[in-house]
């Protein structure tokens, strides 16, 4: 399982000797970190250059290596992966503990005054190079930028090209709004902050502004381009040959003309603004240190973007589609744990890789179906107590009627993105797995029914979907909700909720889309987690208004039945027990006309099951 | 209402002119916060330069002066009464709104490139200097120490001297640790950190750790000084004139020695320790910013003191003169109640002024006092909607039996602070403040009796206090807890609960102790609000510890009834009932013994009509 990366250590150390031009051309430290050059969460394999240099392969972690040591940082989910995937060469520091230094206080300590360390200023956003410097000049060394990847280097010819795969447009009856229209709310914001220029690097930003999807990244349908947005310009700095064979008419029906230019000159252009401009220009901090360094400091307005944000509150086709997405994921989801059901009850083999699978396929026969949204969580007892947790050949489990089942999956459709979680037992479930199942639905009924002032950051409902697993002091280790793209990242921001606040969080407002997914998870033993897309809505039924600042809620629009075998209903007030029957009445309302009208009278009778009222 | 301050604008305007040696020693701009050297929350009469220069005398507000304006940012607190108190030559700038500039933001805007503002380093901490900085700089202007303070120079002889009042000690009986023990536990944290000295200047930090107590400023039992701790040092910088006659038993006793070095001194010392040792040395990021320039940045460790961390959790001396002195305080509240609504029943006039004396003179007779803790805040009708309100001549209104009354009032005792609001109707409340009452009812129960794991924020249980007011959409503008000194400061860092995080908090632990004082304001009508004081306790009744974190939970020491008549019953869940009943239950186990004791049967009665159960 461990891959030696002795000569890979080796040929960087060398590299690391003369990283930077002239005498003086060495590097004391060399930061590998996990981004790309557009600070994507996910990356394409040519990309993934902490996990070719370390090893790991987890999701999160960045990479330090000095001539003398190799060090990982990586959070709670992957220290157990971390460990058994680096090999001797390298050190886990546990990120998250309170003993365990920060990269920048690590290298502070340990290299000598006058140290430069080095880092590809594309791979790090500006928010996290700024404390790494920070640290480092006050030990008295200092962060230089490379801009050759030295990693890249050392792999070499076995390096996988970036992926340019063709571009799609998408067409007003999903997108809902033209580019013009996307674009005359941002001129007003550019004006209103007397700004000459966004530059926009963040692909879902891109793609959603633009009307346009990719597939240059798995499950994420964006593509590798730069966007500049000026009050008469639209720069899109992107391989042409990718653009699809309608672009014209895409432009001509979005009553727009958009500049094209290599992907590569995007340091050229924002230059040129710089030159040509006077007033600041608009990045945002989550932008590569590199792109934001060619502003300067006093040119630079740094917020989220004012895409970010209305990306995030979806218009009234977008929402359509959300709910319509919704729907016949709801009904593949219904036929797939009907089916699996049933395999296990006659005691047919099936196991984590193949449900997953059966489960793509019910998703792939749905209208609209346009790939998964992330790799299935399908896991089978212990496997989920392990958070971020698929299936592999080696970790693979049988569903059984004796350990929990958790299953956490999602899919593209071209009106919307899903992600949804549902625990089952197809046995006999323990008492405490009953009490850890109903207190986890508690929080999750609590959260999605709490009225809250528009604008609240999203962190300070948390703690609500916590409290019933608090009150017996029982708690989960992740957050409780994340934004979700419109047939886009099946995680996005710049909202979110969870015990830390996220930076640039706008204030929950009405027609974002969030999970609620608490959970909870006994290592080694079972995890539970249940989730459902909220889309937050006026509180129109509540008798006061928060002093017109507005009262906002939630409506769950996940479709798919939670199961109430789980539940130890003398744990449910009577308010949670008529949430959750018109939840499930909801459901059956919804979701069994389809059936029926697809004949798949199996599925039905499931549904019809799993919706009785408690 | 309004002083005219034309005057004094012109005479600071003219010392602008030359505020910095040389040629070019103007300042294009003035701060002036409202802060003193030591940044306390309140201040005494010589500190109050905002105050002197603006007219506008709310705890909270910084003026900026300009060649041509003059400006005073406060929040919404005091909108009101800045509108009330500035004259014509001020702008208010309402902090808070968000089409208010900060004032970074606003100076960089209206002053020309190029342009020095300037301040008082004493009286702006790093953490508040520090974004005007940045700002400033962003706009090619710089802010700038000017050492002599412009206001005193135009105040001159009117302003009254800084006060010097005798300091006493804090036995052992009451302070519980010896000054030797608590540096023990500093001393070894400043090993951990690599640090060579600290740097006090909070004036609650120096009380607490010396086990000393002073009256420099009203309501705060604090007296001013710097302190420097080192492995072998402990330097006070303190006007030793009002050091207490029994200074050196003090010291025998705490088995420690004190240097005492002439209060102004503090710069040189600091500067001393800089050249003589050679590590860092440990200043809290809300110490001034002249004290923190004394440092060089390499050399400074910034973070909250270890001293106002252990302030914070109380030893068991501490602990058993917090509930000690919150029963004598409790006494005190009921005799005020009892004997007030006996006044408004038989129809003897007493206002809020009169109101508030009565209840002073009913604590001044207990055990151990020493004064108030801070201005009570008795509040009949409409007043009591202004948060931070409390009677004067021009305002006082009768109490009565067509308005709700709130009091919010506390005492200093030689073994403890008090801190404690409630709220009553001598007549008939209406519906909606019935409903209203029992919702801020409902969240101090939730929050009181909510069980949480050990260092999480105090800001992620804010929402709970919230919740069944947010139920029906409606709020409160203020934070749900703050810390309270141990016959010190009525309000402590470094935790807190409220909307926003304490840039200090280092987590709740057990034995600090918090206010839980959920409200709602009805503006121009009434004002609940329900606080006690709560312990931190372990929640020693629940099945899970969090996976070894740790279960907290709060035990509330605040005894005094909460008024029935308000609650609307049937809002109130079965658990809810059970603990008011429960909580009235100890109060009258606790306090009528005391009353009895005390022959105070006409108390006695009315506490026994209060605490029946519902």
């Amino acid at each position: 399982m461990k891959r030696s990366t002795t000569q890979i250590l080796a040929r960087l150390r060398e590299l690391m000797l003369r990283a930077q031009p002239g005498d003086s051309g060495c590097i004391a430290a060399y930061i590998v970190p996990s981004d790309d050059a557009h600070q994507s969460e996910y990356q394409c394999q040519h990309d993934e250059r902490r996990s070719f240099v370390s090893g790991f392969d987890g999701s999160a972690g960045t990479a330090v290596v000095t001539t003398d040591s190799a060090l990982l940082w990586t959070d709670g989910r992957y220290y157990q992966q971390a460990e058994k995937q680096l090999d001797s060469n390298w050190v886990l520091m546990k990120d998250g503990l309170t003993t365990t230094p920060s990269i920048g206080a690590w290298l502070a300590k340990n290299l000598p005054r006058g140290s430069s360390v080095g880092v590809d200023p594309r791979l790090l956003s500006f928010r996290v190079w700024k404390p790494i410097e920070t640290e480092l000049n006050a030990a008295e060394c200092q962060l230089v930028p490379i801009e050759r990847n030295l990693i890249d280097e050392v792999w070499g010819a076995d390096q996988p090209a970036q992926t340019s795969n063709p571009i799609i447009t998408l067409k007003l009856e999903h997108s809902g709004v033209t580019i013009a229209k996307k674009w005359e709310v941002v001129r007003k914001q550019l004006k209103d902050k007397n700004v000459d220029a966004l530059v926009v690097s963040a692909l879902d930003e891109i793609a959603w502004f633009l009307n346009l999807r990719g597939s240059d990244i798995d499950f994420n349908p964006v593509f590798f381009a730069y966007l500049i947005v000026t009050s008469d310009e639209l720069l899109l700095c992107v391989d042409s040959s990718k653009l699809p064979s309608d672009f014209a008419q895409h432009q001509t029906e979005n009553n727009v003309r958009i500049t094209i230019l290599p992907y590569a000159s995007i340091g050229l252009e924002i230059s040129k603004i710089v030159s040509t401009k006077e007033s600041k220009i608009w990045i945002a901090p989550t932008s590569s240190y590199y792109l934001t360094a060619l502003i300067p400091k006093s040119r630079r307005f740094q917020e989220v973007t004012p895409v970010c944000v209305l990306k995030a509150i979806k218009n009234d086709v977008e929402i359509e589609g959300f709910v319509n997405s919704h729907i016949r994921d709801g009904v593949a989801l219904c036929q797939y744990f009907a089916w699996l059901e049933d395999q296990v009850k006659r005691g047919v083999q099936v196991d984590e890789m193949s449900g997953s699978d059966k489960l793509e396929s019910f998703r792939a026969s749905k209208d609209k179906y346009m790939g998964l949204s992330f790799t299935t969580i399908s896991a089978s007892g212990p496997n989920g107590s392990v958070i971020h947790y698929h299936p592999k050949e080696e970790t693979n489990r049988k569903i059984n009627d004796t350990e929990i089942y958790l299953c956490d999956s999602g899919a593209q459709y071209l009106d919307g993105t899903t992600d949804v979680t549902r625990t089952l037992h197809f046995g006999e479930p323990t008492d405490f797995q009953r009490e850890a199942y109903t207190r986890v639905l508690k929080g999750q009924l609590s959260f999605g029914s709490t009225v809250f002032p528009a604008k609240v950051k999203g962190q300070v409902l948390d703690t609500l979907a916590r409290k019933a697993l608090w009150d017996v002091g029982l708690d989960y280790g992740h957050g409780t909700g994340h934004g979700v793209g419109h047939f886009l990242n099946v995680h996005e921001g710049p909202m979110g909720v969870g015990i830390r606040l996220m930076p640039d969080d706008p204030g929950l407002q009405a027609n974002m889309f969030i999970s609620n997914e608490p959970g909870f998870y006994q290592d080694g033993e079972f995890g539970i987690r249940v989730e459902d897309i909220v889309q937050i809505v006026p509180a129109a039924h509540v008798a006061h208004n928060f002093a017109n600042r507005g009262a906002l809620t939630f409506k769950t629009i996940t479709m798919c039945p939670k199961q109430t075998k789980m539940i130890k209903k003398e744990l449910l007030s009577e308010v949670e027990v008529k949430l959750l029957n018109s939840y499930h009445q909801q459901v059956w309302e919804t979701l069994s006309p389809i059936l029926s009208r697809e004949g798949d009278e199996f599925t039905l009778a499931w549904l019809k099951k799993e919706v009785q009222p408690i």
